[in-house]
């Protein structure tokens, strides 16, 4: 069984992510998705926890049919960079290799002796996390366009356009 | 006996915070005031400890005769938003309701299932901690007029206003 | 979608688990399934990492054909238990019960004002992590009739009795 | 202001404690009670949370007509011994001495260069919060007799007794 | 033998430094130089781990004959500046003063009752670990007139100049 | 420069583990002696803080004429096992192996990929910390013989002999 570890934070998974996810699993049998800063949630920067994230992120890919073929695997921080990487390898099951789009990733992976494998992201500007939830705050329907519908469908559920505008409300008001 | 959850940094207390807690007790037998980020001091945006800002909030309390009603508890940061909610409600006297105005704190809570208060600030831009740090370190004894007397007094005390130009010194600083 | 929550060490997972999440699932329609100590492995009460429990249980739910209905979620230590009751539910997905044969985990999360389940558990004693580690350790095969057979196995692929050997040997011994 | 901390878990408080209160009463102005331990709760060692510990403390202390002389403070353990001295200082308001009858506690805070009190117990076996526990775990109802009637009652109020009894059944089950 | 401590991130070590050190050794036995945030590493902001930081510093030492004078103890962030006073005091050999050119340390120190020494920077714009890191980002040869030769070289042997450019490529772009 | 990593808590430094660092330097270029256990102290199973073993295990490697061949570094604890293969490596200067005669540790490094090296220790029940501060709570002048002279000197300098007896006498009192 060859798997690949992709991790992230996923505020939210979008199109660029699955993407990614049916590129890997082009090589690999699984795809081991790391949902990164798993304690995270109700915050602008991370609206939603892990679990609705992992929730979101299943319901995306049975509808897909890469279910049977991927794991969801919730990953808090530990503010310790060099201790993350075997943290992480310790809560997933066995992958051979380590794939990101980030070069932080990439270098802490490489120091500690894993195998990595750079991801080309599809246009990084569009297809972002940070970009999806300016838009939604702003009140843009176009955020819809870059996100799988179940992800567009799960974050109406909870209600999630509402609560990024809440929780953004008092990020820059003086305390 | 009834009593309300009012969670702050008060880096200073200021007449805004003794307004809530005034309005509270008109609706509740007891407010617990939750001290949080307990574990800061010396900082720039945290200049106070807890204990500090613990002894100066009970000498305004004891000046406003509502020392009775109040519990004073240092509740420290864990940076898990999520599991904040019940740590925080371990730590003080059990209450029915969380009063706030940080939409951030309120909407975790909701999402814990807890009963939550949103407070009214009045004029926030000027009855504000970040405001009031502003004008110390300018030198502006205008914040005397937007703090307790007990307050003021206090921080002349512990020379507050020569610690917080020392440690904001170094905030922007190259290191 | 009706989901109750089941947290244990499963160190390793038994046929007393594997019980427990069948009449679960007659009453719900998912059981997720929280691997707890999940940074723990490599110890003489943790020897299993949490990939490898997540691993193990994963292909005994294949084979009884019930992986469909499950979610395996690791879920690290805090080492605060009135804090780890959301964090927990945090990394989940909505569940609407907690079952638990553990009443700790019971008080701890009535306390938080959720909905608990008391789970009878088959013959203690018997069906037990400890019980099961203690036989490997003391080399008593009888330890592979306690659990399903995925497990056997997989303990096996890894030399998870020689591991358990290793690892506690140094247990008892002065350091 | 002449002040002195008082560490302790307290669970639960009991007449030696009180007694070790009243004596540093007639050496100081105002005594600090520094609730330990303060993230534990519903265990077999620490069945009280900080929450409920304060206000068992605090209505013994109204009882014994001490309260105003007292301040009532969680303080959550870090794990880092020689850390937590100043991490507790930090939380209370500023105190000249530490007392203690654990010399663990006297030799931190002697290392770190402030002025400790070593406290004399009177009878320790007896006034003893595991003895306390134990003897409400066998259903002894001496235990009243060892600690003021406030806490006696408290702990009838939120079924103390049933909740030693749960949270230590499964302490020696093996798991 | 009278040591002092001189704490620092060293992202990297440079003349500023190694400046400070000759000048404490004018007065001491001893430095001891703490490297702090040694939990980090491969970041925009600390590129280099508490093990290269180590390496480097003492290569230098050694070629200006001061090592036999000097201790390199890492140092990780605990997140609690109250507690991380006694906590690098703990972690070191016994010290007699701390000196720092950084306020909020000094102010951190005094608080716990230290001896202090206020660290006269020469050029703090130029001699910066930040403006050093951003001449290498920028592929600007003048950083190594600014840090010792030896320095220079460590960093050349681990492909410092190209780590930083990596990892310090995503730090502004969206997630 | 071929550097080995041998850790451990040294709690004290003893005849054994000196025999070690000699044989690994037949083999080694520099020995790595990681202090484990660093924020610990004060306590009776780990009596001194990471700065005084430092300091002692420096006495005791001058003496030896070995101090030029070794490195002392601080590792505290950060209870995750998996994770602090990385962390401990991070924290050091680069290494090829990690010897140790801990299996816990072996089997951790080796999970990580890492080069170990079994060590065989000498006699120890009698080389043993546990042993060593066993005999000095008893009184036992015997435990000098199984330390080196600086290390007994050293402990007695800082009174160590009564510090473990003043920690150890809580340990099994109630509480």
């Amino acid at each position: 069984m060859n798997r690949v570890l992709f991790p992230g934070r996923f505020q939210p998974f979008h199109n660029g992510h699955l993407s990614v996810v049916k590129r890997l699993l082009e090589g690999f049998d699984e795809v081991v998705i790391a949902i990164g800063s798993a304690q995270e949630g109700f915050t602008c920067r991370n609206p939603f926890t892990a679990g609705e994230r992992l929730e979101m992120i299943a319901r995306t890919l049975k509808e897909e049919a890469l279910f049977e073929k991927a794991w969801l695997i919730p990953v808090p921080d530990i503010n310790m960079p060099m201790a993350w990487t075997t943290y992480a390898l310790s809560l997933v099951p066995r992958v051979s290799s380590i794939a990101s789009g980030n070069p932080h990733v990439l270098e802490l992976f490489k120091w500690t002796g894993f195998k990595t494998i750079r991801v080309e992201l599809v246009e990084p500007d569009k297809y972002s996390g940070a970009y999806i939830r300016q838009l939604i705050l702003e009140g843009n329907e176009y955020w819809r366009k870059l996100v799988p519908n179940a992800i567009s469908r799960y974050i109406d559920e909870v209600n999630g356009a509402e609560r990024i505008r809440e929780v953004c409300r008092n990020e820059h008001s003086r305390n």
